[in-house]
């Protein structure tokens, strides 16, 4: 059975993932549970059914990767650094290495930032994209989508609200 | 009572509101009806309590100043042509004009293009944010937010759901 490659992450109306700075602080919601759904998928269930997740350099320097001690890390970097038990640094190709994890069934979570997504977007692997959406025109920062990509027909499966923040999970048609 | 500047349209996943040539036929849902919402907003309802469109040059062009005959019609357009019983062309400033309608309690539809509601974003006068995203990454093509806007906090007040499509209404905070 094969695995799948799940993209995750969280956009302003305007498409940031993060402000100039690389900064989070705007991710909030809108100050009321008024709209919330009451179907709610907490990102722990989501963190508890992945095998490995993938992140770039930035992010593993921002400290992401000590969330996640019980999986599988791949760190896209260039600048080699030694393993550790469950981190492995990759120069280079990342995307086979990926595509040859999710062939063997696992479930892998492309974690960020945009200059590691982009040549997954490019390559059309990402099967499930778990995008939400804060309540906030960021104005500029760094984009999700860097353009120039294909067009990808996608699926709505699920949605879930919560204080003004919209979870949308599509699936690749 | 002040009236209210309101955009309305729709956007693919990856932010575009036409294909690279302009195109709209990627504007579809995902072919299912299974995830509707029991509230929808038809669009015939949002046309109905309006007062004023607002178009560019290139949708006047394209035949959808003709959807609104019974609605007072400006076209930003910096080649002149002669004023119709509703509809007025403007050359230059139409924040301007517009602003000063909606102090006098008008409803006005910023219909687009991408060119004519940029000015809108980075000015801060849109009061509404009605956006459709259409389950699909168009890859390319002509965005909705040109970059280097402020930052607007908005509040998600309803939303619905049709074949795929989630339309999603913001206002400012």
């Amino acid at each position: 059975m094969s695995g799948k490659v799940i993209l995750n992450l969280a956009i302003s109306l305007d498409g940031y993932i993060a402000d100039e700075n690389g900064g989070y602080d705007w991710i909030i919601g809108h100050g009321n549970h008024c709209l919330d759904t009451e179907n709610q998928y907490p990102f722990s269930d989501f963190k508890d059914s992945i095998d490995i997740v993938v992140m770039g350099h930035t992010c593993y320097l921002q400290g992401f990767a000590s969330d996640y001690t019980k999986k599988k890390v791949y760190v896209a970097s260039n600048s080699m650094q030694e393993d550790t038990e469950n981190i492995e640094f990759i120069r280079g190709d990342i995307i086979s290495i990926i595509i040859k994890e999710r062939d063997a069934g696992k479930t892998i979570y492309l974690f960020g930032g945009g200059i590691l997504i982009d040549p997954f977007v490019k390559a059309n692997v990402i099967d499930e994209y778990m995008i939400s959406i804060i309540p906030t025109i960021l104005g500029k920062g760094i984009p999700l989508f860097l353009g120039n990509n294909p067009t990808i027909a996608l699926s709505l499966n699920k949605y879930s609200i919560e204080d003004g923040i919209i979870h949308l999970f599509y699936s690749k048609k």
